[in-house]
């Protein structure tokens, strides 16, 4: 039984290869079995609008616009998504499990490029108004490690996976200096041991935000 | 029967109460009465992706991003639509008439805010790549009246049409003085006159963009 009935917002970030998807996956189906209305959404996308978006952000064709007109491609189809699923998710008591949100956009938009993240930081605030994560779980992995991971993947690698070592190592830490600048909604977990450990430590972190006492582990 | 197989693109611009959408629709029929094949769009809109982000701009949702950030949104549905519709109908043939196109970015964006010309501009080019019209009717008319005619209209005054007269009468002049600086692409025509008088106007200009000797005035 839910203890309590208002919605929580949880997101999952890190680079490719991390196992994101798939943790959520199981968060979700161990939510509902725990009796919670879950929804499960993600970003670029989640709502009719961002999915437009981000067909047209895949694509490569919004390319011309340049690091700023694409970080404000992500903010329209944030404001949308939030607008249209998120915030009616939780309005309505649901725990919202996001994969990608926020952190991505500074970490992808923010490193390599030359945006000012004084911009960057302004975009996020007129984009969320206010609405952070309960908690983001950030799951941690050596950048040819998630590198490998998403090559062996069957689906073909999109834009966002074509970059070299020394970029993704970058984004790994821009996401663990996030993490450890917001402790207090960012959980940091290592996400180089198998599925199963892994989802231990998410269940656990997310059983500790709903106040759950016990049957932590299984999945 | 068309004189020339390749396509012409062609906008129309103005205030709203011009007589735009009017005018397009009998150039489209008068165009189609000669053999041409036409194809009538809009902006923002014209193909999926961009319709998608022509429903955020008109909710008013997007308000939290900003004249750039909106500037940005604009630009996103403009490649999307001149990728998805506006260049395949040319490369097939067709004659595209288009309700808005760059000159109302730049008035509407660019008149009573804050944006940098400079900046506009760089979005422009990289928006369009070089896809100017071939020809742009500036259906001009003084603000009041075009307010009076809009608001005279059954559907409901969206976000765009909702200004004081100071600001309609600096975005006609706006209008006015793209035309005076690009006189090859742009024809001012006055639309304070019937609908008849205005379109002999277009007709006869279309037709000499398009080489046709006779027949002017039949629409």
């Amino acid at each position: 039984m839910p203890n309590s009935r208002h919605g929580r917002f949880i997101t999952f970030e890190g680079g490719d290869g991390a196992g994101k998807s798939t943790q959520l996956r199981r968060l979700a189906a161990w939510l509902q079995a725990r009796g919670h209305s879950v929804v499960a959404t993600r970003e670029p996308g989640g709502s009719p609008a961002a999915e437009a978006i981000r067909g047209l952000l895949l694509s490569g064709r919004a390319k011309p616009l340049g690091a700023l007109g694409e970080t404000y491609l992500f903010a329209a189809a944030r404001i949308d998504h939030l607008a249209e699923t998120i915030e009616p998710a939780l309005a309505s008591g649901a725990i919202v499990l996001c994969d990608r949100f926020i952190d991505s956009t500074r970490v992808y938009q923010g490193i390599g490029g030359d945006l000012d993240p004084a911009v960057l930081a302004a975009i996020e605030a007129a984009t969320i108004a206010g609405r952070l994560p309960d908690l983001t779980l950030v799951l941690d992995l050596a950048a040819e490690r998630g590198q490998q991971r998403a090559r062996a993947r069957s689906d073909t690698p999109d834009r966002f996976e074509s970059a070299d070592l020394p970029l993704l190592e970058a984004r790994r830490q821009g996401f663990l200096a996030i993490a450890a600048a917001e402790p207090a909604r960012c959980t940091v977990i290592d996400a180089d041991r198998d599925a199963d450990a892994v989802f231990a430590d998410v269940a656990s972190r997310v059983a500790e935000l709903l106040g759950l006492p016990e049957g932590l582990g299984d999945g």
